[in-house]
């Protein structure tokens, strides 16, 4: 065996192993009995170690110092196994295993303060966590600035100084549609109840008219939804709410987009680091372009309307026009994952300009609850009721997330590009959406995107499957078009 | 940290892992979309390459030559511990990783080889599989019995000659006894079709009735019934078939009956060689005990009638006496886990004696065939109509589990012993038993037996249990007294 096939041998178990933790955390939001808890940490904390273990392994230095490039399948496998080792190698096992400790702790106490809306319960805990981030930003950025070196974690190559320009971009034209729409009479809501069987046929319609692949997934309930898995084995979860049917159909949608990513990468490329998405943000592009440009299509919509009326028969919405203006209903909200389409990338900035100044150290803990508030009446118009609904709304920070919320922004504009792209090359979409039926969209993304998996870069591959540079152009486009029309503006 | 604490620390890490990869085999049987299936492997093959590298980490070897022998529950770990490691020292990592891919290739040509009734396809890969387990027995036995080398992996301290002597016993009584019982007319069997929801909530019921936390565990079906994990996460599985209700709620039984043993060991004893069932046999009495001597007894089985014809209406036993006399009806049968309490132990002892016979070389699998069908006409009266009525309706052979089969006898003669002693310290039993009630039961269970886990060796455990040595004598006058009464001998 050469050197190279030595380190993909090894590498492939390690991907095996990663599936394997992975699996422990869905079975622990789905199947798990409560009382397994303190056992489960034991287990957890175990396979982390092996992994750990394996990842500074000083056998990767070896083969990675005699491995020859080869072909361009080998190239991007040994740049993702070198950007994993040398960052491993940068944070001493004191910090790393610190971090996995206090990040665990800190979300028991953020859930517990969360609870109880008590902020100053949660502070102390955040302070530590941003520390010690901060001093693994330091060994990580090795003199460069502290932010990107957490962002490139979530999104590879991505800077702080471009995802802010992608926000200036981004702000002007959201707060004038947002406002001209407030302005508006808004679009009747959901009335009644809607039973959760009924539901979740739904939801595994909906699952399947995406392309979602039983034979290799499973759809289950859980508290959050999410997609779990990467390969042969990949699954999601989703919620039901009787009030609100919206939030079961569009969560299967967007973990169906997650999912499907995963699914329709190269099968020549199972259990190597090109086996799963590239990145948080161009992951976030798929799930958001199947729940809102596919999914909250006028198109699209009109065959919900029909399958939700053979369900629950009359639910009080008179016709498919007026299904798209209640789907795409635009409202004032305090909850970032409830936000619009519209709304969405504003709770987002609001979060990146916090924690970059966290990060910076421009921002202590101590100001943040009232940094929080101030930002968001200056951006919503309204005051922060209860920290829940403000500064405690999200886990993110408790687990030491920094750099992960501008992902989800970057993958909202990644999927305007690329719903630009497509209807480019597919003019006559609607007819198809209209029957329930994506696949042709589904099979353009699997085909320009997805099944490259790892093999590109996430700006590379956005670039190379839309035939130019990304720009926030088409998603405000998208944007101002489609609320323009519901909206009358 | 001592040597001592150093070995436990890395034992509980060890341990943990092996729940993990458990439950790796759980989620195949119960959760895992078929199509995951090629990934599956890997991930196995990664987790078991994981577990042998510490198995033989020369660290536990240095650990055992320093640590201190300490208390009781010390010394049986280091016991434990001791005994793992020397085994795995004895194997060739060679012949350990054969063994592991012929077992793993010898399970599916198995399985699809009993599907076509095709014994000639499987022969070959059971040599193959024999051949390589001889030859571990042979490093394992250094000079000593290859059976007993093998025995020792499922009930430590047992011989090939113990066993042989237990048949002995055994053999004639149970003989006379079916002979007698099919001489007299058979009780009127179960007709009709029962509904698999109803199944599915007696059986829950059952499990209940039999103390399974559902808090530390869960039930799902399967195509086969099993207890997978120990400590905090103890999960059974059952199955059900509309004409044969018992089949369910006898499966359920079992197997409450062995994850209560996990379930009611010392909590001290988590994630350590004694946090779980000590030996098959041991574990085997549990099931065993909680299935016949309590589940099948006439007065549980008043309340089970009760509970039926509450789900079920009349169906079609007109009285407790009469469906008591149903649940334990004698008749002929080729499969062993079909069985009833009279007859399941000459299952057992053909199989004992032949692959005794085939791992001594006294015969070889060309004549595996003819051998069984010979000894099954001589013991059960009658012809073997096809293979996988036969030679082939075992998995065990096909994974290399020789020295296994003769643990169920053990098991049945231990819940004998187990049920005297009960009997003798509890003599009202029955008046909660008639209630549904096993508490005072499975609570003499869990504090004279379970609890130990791995503290004492097998035979010391029953011992220390029932105030004496075991003997095949209870569990044979048990049989006599009971289906004496049934059958009017």
């Amino acid at each position: 065996m050469t050197a190279y096939d030595q380190l993909i041998a090894f590498q492939r178990e390690t991907e095996a192993l990663e599936q394997v933790a992975g699996r422990l955390g869905w079975d622990q939001e789905t199947m798990m009995p409560e009382g397994a808890t303190p056992q489960r940490a034991e287990e957890h904390a175990a396979m982390a170690s092996v992994l750990h273990q394996r990842r500074i392994d000083p056998r990767i230095g070896e083969w990675l110092d005699k491995a020859e490039p080869g072909d361009e399948v080998a190239r991007a496998n040994l740049r993702h196994i070198r950007r994993r080792y040398e960052r491993t190698a940068k944070v001493p096992a004191r910090l790393a295993s610190e971090l996995a400790r206090t990040t665990s702790l800190a979300h028991r106490v953020w859930a517990e303060a969360r609870g109880k809306d008590d902020v100053a319960a949660f502070l102390p805990m955040l302070d530590k966590v941003l520390q010690l981030r901060r001093e693994e930003a330091a060994c990580l950025a090795t003199g460069g600035d502290l932010y990107d070196a957490l962002l490139d974690d979530y999104e590879p190559g991505g800077s702080g100084a471009e995802i802010a320009a992608m926000f200036d971009a981004l702000r002007p034209r959201l707060v004038a549609l947002r406002a001209a729409i407030l302005d508006r009479p808004a679009p009747r809501a959901l009335q009644g109840s809607y039973a959760e069987d009924g539901q979740l046929r739904i939801s595994r319609d909906l699952a399947l008219a995406f392309g979602y692949d039983l034979d290799k997934g499973r759809i289950d309930k859980a508290v959050h939804p999410f997609s779990s898995g990467s390969g042969l084995d990949v699954r999601i979860t989703t919620r039901t709410n009787p009030q609100d049917p919206f939030n079961c159909f569009y969560s299967t949608i967007h973990e169906v987009g997650h999912a499907a990513y995963e699914q329709h990468i190269d099968a020549a490329y199972l259990l190597t680091p090109l086996g799963q998405g590239v990145s948080m943000g161009v992951h976030e592009s798929q799930s958001r372009i199947y729940e809102n440009q596919l999914g909250r299509s006028r198109a699209f919509t009109g065959w919900l309307f029909d399958r939700m009326v053979k369900e629950f028969g009359d639910f009080g919405i008179p016709d498919p026009d007026a299904f798209y203006a209640t789907v795409n209903r635009v409202g004032n909200g305090y909850i970032r994952t409830e936000a619009d389409e519209v709304q969405y990338n504003l709770h987002i900035m609001l979060r990146f300009d916090l924690e970059r100044a966290l990060i910076a150290g421009d921002l202590v803990v101590a100001d943040l609850e009232a940094a929080w508030n101030d930002r968001f009446a200056a951006d919503f118009g309204f005051a922060v009721d209860k920290p829940s609904n403000g500064v405690l709304q999200d886990v993110h920070w408790s687990e030491g997330l920094f750099g992960y919320f501008p992902t989800y922004s970057l993958g909202n504009v990644y999927s305007g590009c690329l719903h630009a792209a497509l209807r480019r090359d597919l003019p006559d979409l609607d007819a198809d959406l209209a029957r329930g039926d994506t696949a042709r969209a589904t099979g353009w993304l699997a085909e320009h995107l997805q099944r490259h998996g790892g093999l590109y870069e996430p700006k590379e591959v956005i670039t190379r499957a839309i035939g130019g540079a990304p720009s926030e152009a088409p998603l405000l486009d998208y944007l101002e078009a489609k609320f323009g029309a519901i909206y009358n503006l």
